[in-house]
């Protein structure tokens, strides 16, 4: 839930990367009166007439109009170019001014974040783990964080002032309904890797199989995506260019990951060729606990198909 | 849609094995009117009483019961007893009776319920494409058919009584709100393969990868698990039992789908490894098509996250 703040947090906070994460924090801002003054930039000219149209905070036509004077600047930009927006807005960072950012990979991010900035400049490191497949300015909403995990990694600066900035921008998150996490850049990649990175990795590669293979059953795959598949296609639909940057910038813990989960596989192939039952039974049964695990903690709904309905006026028995 | 029809399609029907699958059709028998009576029979006495708990139909406490004068007889089983359960009703089987099951995998359906069958009985394999991730008796409900395919693999007997056996049936699954599709056994477990087969295989692998990871990142997967693991989490909770069964009657389909999955795994691994940008990119934005095909063909929902909403009060903005 977004509930409405009293007093700011911040006077003017500045976003720059107005896609899905950028709009949507800049929709959860006006929602939670976080700041007196939302600012927004995007190097793509229609992203920012899309963002004017659709009314998300001042409309920056320049990075120096965007940045001047803004107490907290969040990149919302691909993780790619987290290091040139970062280089693009650091001439224009006042002293004690915030630097974060959302993308999902944290030690590249901080790095890159660290080498351009001025000393005057905190800079902490941020991703929410919240977001769905589509992108740009009008893919986001005010309650894409609520109820969710914004995991901080600062920096190990410990000067008084610094754990300030950590704190507000906790509280900044938290306004959201967030709930705020802090840990190291290497930790959160090595966590994600295998909770995001690989999952997202497998989707597109499974989704690569199955575009082959609808050559040889003449478009059957689609038809009968049901059975399971559609699900990855879901995954497999998020955008391209964030995914490559993802993979480029996390490579270490990813193909670290993929090892372990190339070993299992290879153990599951052999099962199957020799009919080894009560192995696939043990190990579908191990699988099957850590998704009560994941009901449990309260990260994802009971409900048959995700919710989703057979029929208009059918509601599953339950 | 189920709408009631007018003339019954069969006297009696019987439905051997009480699970998701058979309480789904006992339902979708009486809310649809396609049979005058509707007997139930599962080997499990726990799962018979419940049965009768929750009115699914006439339990009978024996398979001569259930089987005896029946019209239709649908085995509702897992695919590994199929040919048990054909073989425990093949003496009470009437002249001209339907036999029929709904394994998940159609050509060892066919052969095992045909090897123990009477010449007299017309042996017709299915397989409804629809299904949740839970099981029992109480996980039914009518209208899980609904707007879904259900495959049928018939033999390939030309008789003319066989046909009408086939066209009786297909309108049994029509009467349901299913499409009916005919195609060979083996085509059927080709196309499921990569549909349905390789994607839970998969699903259970990455689970049991990130059970370990677990222990290293001590709790961690399971809180962050929104990033995208979750949504396999979902697939792998289907029942062990099951689709031990499927690996162990589709070996040959699995394997060889299996094995250009890892093929092509092993490319994006090098793709990463090599910092390969632009194939990264190009692979992506393949994978992306086929989510399009998807939606395009009515298989799944655009809404992001499966309409998951992330918050009580929230609509995402699409
Ligand atoms: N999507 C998710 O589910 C999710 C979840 C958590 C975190 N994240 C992270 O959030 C970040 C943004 O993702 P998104 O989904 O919001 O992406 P998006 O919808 O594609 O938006 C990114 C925006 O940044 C703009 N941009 C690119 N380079 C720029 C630069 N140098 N300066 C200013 N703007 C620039 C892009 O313009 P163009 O369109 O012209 O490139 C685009 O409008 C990524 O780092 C991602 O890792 C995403
Ligand atoms: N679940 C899906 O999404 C789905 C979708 C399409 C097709 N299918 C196919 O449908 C079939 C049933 O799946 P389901 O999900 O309905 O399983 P389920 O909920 O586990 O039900 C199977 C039922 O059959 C009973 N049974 C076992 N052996 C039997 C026998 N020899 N005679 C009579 N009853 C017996 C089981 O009793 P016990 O509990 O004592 O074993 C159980 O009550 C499987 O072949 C599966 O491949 C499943």
């Amino acid at each position: 839930m977004i509930t409405k703040i009293s007093n700011p947090i911040f006077d003017t906070i500045t976003i720059i990367g107005a896609g899905l994460i950028g709009s949507s924090i800049a929709r959860a801002s006006e929602a939670s009166g976080v700041a007196k003054t939302i600012r927004i930039y995007d190097t793509n000219e229609a992203v920012r007439a899309c963002a004017a149209q659709i009314g998300l905070g001042d409309v920056s036509d320049t990075i120096e109009a965007a940045c001047t004077g803004a107490d907290l600047v969040v990149l919302c930009t691909p993780v790619g170019v987290l290091g040139a927006a970062a280089q693009a807005a650091a001439p224009f960072l006042k002293e004690g001014a915030i630097l974060t950012d959302v993308g999902s990979v944290k030690e590249s991010a901080l790095n890159d974040m660290v080498a351009v900035s001025p000393a005057h400049v905190h800079v902490i490191a941020g991703h929410p783990i919240a977001g769905t497949e589509h992108s740009g300015p009008d893919a986001g909403f005010a309650k894409l964080f609520s109820g969710r995990w914004c995991i901080l990694t600062p920096l190990e600066d410990q000067s008084d002032s610094y754990q300030v900035s950590v704190q507000k921008l906790s509280r900044f998150w938290e306004a959201f309904g967030s709930t705020v996490e802090i840990m190291s850049a290497k930790r959160h990649d090595l966590v994600l890797a295998i909770t995001s990175h690989l999952p997202h990795l497998i989707a597109y590669n499974i989704c690569a199989t199955a575009e082959d293979m609808e050559q040889v059953t003449e478009g059957e795959v689609v038809k009968f995506s049901a059975g399971g598949f559609r699900d990855f296609t879901r995954i497999a639909a998020s955008d391209p260019t964030m995914w490559r940057d993802v993979f480029l910038n996390n490579k270490e813990a990813v193909l670290e990951t993929l090892g372990r989960f190339t070993e299992d596989l290879a153990a599951l192939q052999r099962a199957i060729r020799w009919s080894d039952g009560d192995q696939l039974f043990d190990l579908f049964t191990r699988a099957r606990s850590i998704r009560k695990s994941v009901i449990d903690a309260g990260q994802d709904t009971a409900a048959p198909n995700f919710g989703r309905r057979s029929d208009e006026d059918d509601t599953p028995a339950e």
